[in-house]
């Protein structure tokens, strides 16, 4: 047994089967053992962006991690934008990366480059194997730590002559850490300041937005009238009818601050406390007040659920509360409007749909008017580096065996990572992606307003997207995936009813 | 006049005038400066990799740098691979990346990342401005880096306060370093070499491919019959009638092994000395003889034109030697083959033609069939990493100013930042790209061969392009590219030769 069947071998033993993949040169023994060792099903994107990207959906759905191969140095860096939004969103990911045999590198080949230093800015867990007989052991150790609550980013590294060298050994079956538990003391520490203190907020985040997290968070919202939101970017808030109407922090800094204006008591759960998603010139940091006492009930590694569940306990609150729903909006009709279009979403989407939103300057609206849709899940942008929706979406769907994935994306941030389109083709994934068609950079003309002036023929240079148009039904169908374009929100809801009759996936260009 | 300011106004003063450019929140203030003060050409990319890719075809082309404007981070990271590649070609960048403001990335915000580290994999020169006052002194330095013989790579990081912040001062406009010369001593010594020993190798690279150089290589192999040889990849070699028919080190291990085996002494003139690009089981690193002696005449950033020159005076060859030029080839017929296409590309090439190679496995036979082509430039992907070719045509067509570069394009490799294209519409610029559609990764498939085994399903999942087939005049079209197929070499010549006459773009998509 070589070092890359030793890491397949692996790879099997500790239930990772499913593998991203971009290879090249420096991996070619790892698909060979691939191709020889049956139990993972290997998934190509065309880009390591789409890989990565792929990976993080994966895992927001499955909550276990897929393998990701990719190409040595520069393969790694491809993917970088997306790891960095699969650590905020705290994904578990396997990154196997090769890269130059050990020996070699000292010659300074034209690949050569520092994978370990790429690797570092966004995982958690990074190890070169330096033989073939720790091939395996290695790799148990980083599936272990991409295990680890709530989800972490491994890196191995793996030298070509560690792939092809005789000796590999399987490595063990490890076992998943469980999460930390909350000690006793900060649970009866919050439970004192949701008795005792006035305009309290409870902000979730992470495992928090969970379904059966929720029922607690309900039992204590109706027992103390506290406050709840959640986090800007989630990696996956379950909605929905049954599920509790949340409110996100806003991203703006005006809003943001004004909606947290009259916080005491902040208590995260899984959360980070509220500060801007960029700095402005006189705007602080921090969007709660500076007075505002922050209190931790379980960072985002602990159990959220069994620390609300106690905190519900010891408030004493009633065993369940039922969550009132609303009404499901009916499909509105018209011009696109971002209002509108959310509650198209809510009136059209079928029961536990996937929603990968990057809707970025048109999504604003699309979250409050979808409250009272079906249940579903629903994910972001967690770290802000665009082109994630598509791929997202895209791992996403092999994760969801069958459940409907739809992804409102804006157009230039699905220029980055348009090749995904062709993967959702060849896996006939159920994915219906409506491309939020304003041909524009919309996001950054209005933070270019912000600095102060109209913007000239230089600026516009930079943040229009038009002259020429893209063509987005002619980019689908270039992939292979059926596209047509809309342009009111009618004839958008007619072509998503249509593509969730397929099996496979479909492209509405909506012009907004 | 704020750091933003400062920043512009020291470009032009450094005569920098084209800046390619993907910005982001963290960079509105230099948008808005750009805007504000003219002087300086600005080129969006769609994807950072597309901008990174121009700024290296430019310098390729232009011999001076372009400055890049990327968004902090993930920004940074989607353009290193087309960074790695400018640096395996000596290419001159100035990268100008924004940054979360000095005060505000203690709150680790979504889009925080270690931009400096992702910065040193690829760079020669790294700085951080950490006020308002040092933008403009950094940014003089950060150029004169990036124009430091033979061409550096910098990257200047600029936190968002330093733009918005008043008290910017212009930097000044710093000389150009000159390349270092090489010493009489050396001189003497590998003259000795050339006039006493057997089997001389004078093996090419960097600026010792300029036109002017090999003037002096001629007269040095007239004088001596030495060989003469080119590194595989490089970053711009001038070819064609009136230069050197110059054949490359091949890429296959045992090829490149063959070819050297003869070689007792190796000179050096900006080259290295030949490595594997990827190490293989029991084969050497080194391509050339363990025997052979090494000298060196000219490290990369020395004059390698006034060396040559220096060592054909010190030989007493003539002044000037004719270079017998081959006769142009008629354009072949018939189906694709990469010999007919070479010849072909010799055939229909227009005067000073740029061509940009990045055919990969089908490329094979390019070079040598088209030697007697017109004069002409030649670049490759330096670094190894795919993706390079429409990118980097992209900026070399900005700064041939009106010559026509031709870009033959492997699908694979070119969909990896087929985005470029879009930029090539809204520029108008003339390049013509011939996608060389073989709908698979043929290389890896080669690589795979040479591990052992016919690929399996798995093996295939992950190397096939096809399933469904790319179609490339749709995705041209969907950015705004004219475009048509061929399935022959008369049809792909009518079609080239019908792009010349145009202003703008066009794309072929040739089936191989």
């Amino acid at each position: 047994m070589n070092g890359a069947e030793s890491l397949v071998h692996t790879l099997v033993a500790n239930s990772i089967d499913v593998c991203f993949a971009n290879p090249g040169t420096s991996e070619m023994h790892f698909v060979a053992a691939l191709d020889r060792i049956p139990g993972i099903r290997c998934i190509p994107g065309m880009q390591e962006n789409v890989v990565t990207g792929m990976a993080d959906g994966y895992h927001r759905i499955a909550r276990t991690p897929a393998a990701t191969l990719l190409h040595c140095g520069p393969g790694l860096a491809n993917g970088l934008a997306n790891l960095h939004n699969a650590r905020r969103a705290h994904s578990g990911i396997v990154n196997i990366v090769g890269d130059q045999a050990t020996y070699h590198s000292q010659y300074d080949p034209p690949l050569a480059a520092d994978t370990a230093a790429l690797a570092r800015t966004v995982s958690s867990w990074v190890r070169t194997s330096m033989s073939a007989q720790s091939v395996g052991r290695d790799a148990s150790v980083a599936i272990q730590a991409a295990k680890t609550s709530p989800g972490q980013i491994a890196t191995l590294i793996l030298p070509a002559d560690t792939a092809w060298t005789e000796g590999g050994i399987t490595g063990a079956a490890l076992s998943t850490p469980s999460p930390e538990h909350v000690d006793q003391h900060t649970i009866i520490e919050v439970a004192k300041t949701l008795r005792n203190a006035r305009n309290v907020l409870l902000l979730l985040g992470g495992p928090a937005l969970r379904a059966e997290a929720q029922v607690h968070v309900a039992r204590i919202q109706a027992k103390t009238g506290c406050r709840i939101m959640t986090e800007l970017f989630n990696g996956l808030h379950q909605r929905g009818r049954g599920r509790l109407p949340l409110s996100r922090v806003p991203f703006a800094p005006a809003s943001a601050i004004a909606a947290l204006a009259d916080v005491e008591h902040l208590i995260l759960v899984g959360a980070k406390a509220p500060v801007g998603f960029f700095a402005y010139p006189g705007v602080p940091s921090k969007h709660y007040p500076e007075t505002a006492q922050v209190q931790l009930l379980a960072r985002l590694e602990q159990d959220a659920e069994a620390a609300l569940r106690a905190l519900a306990d010891e408030l004493g609150c009633t065993p369940s509360v039922a969550i009132p729903g609303g009404e499901r909006p009916a499909a509105p009709t018209g011009l696109p409007t971002s209002l509108g279009f959310g509650q198209m979403l809510a009136a059209v989407m079928p029961e536990d749909a996937i929603i990968v939103d990057e809707g970025i300057s048109f999504a604003h609206a699309f979250y409050d008017a979808s409250h009272n849709a079906p249940p579903h899940d629903w994910m972001n942008v967690t770290g802000g580096a665009i082109g994630y929706g598509l791929p997202t979406a895209t791992g996403a769907a092999v994760a969801g065996k069958g459940r409907r994935v739809i992804c409102p994306q804006a157009d230039g941030s699905g220029m980055y990572t348009l090749q995904a389109l062709w993967t959702q083709a060849r896996e006939n994934l159920p994915v219906t992606t409506v491309i939020l068609a304003n041909r524009k950079y919309q996001i950054l003309l209005g933070e270019y307003a912000n600095v102060g002036a109209n913007p000239g023929q230089t600026a516009m240079d930079m943040l229009d997207l038009g002259r020429p148009d893209l063509d987005w039904v002619k980019l689908a169908n270039g992939m292979g995936v059926e596209a047509a374009k809309a342009t009111t929100l009618e004839e958008c809801a007619e072509l998503m009813r249509g593509s969730f009759k397929r099996d496979g996936p479909f492209l509405v260009e909506l012009v907004i």
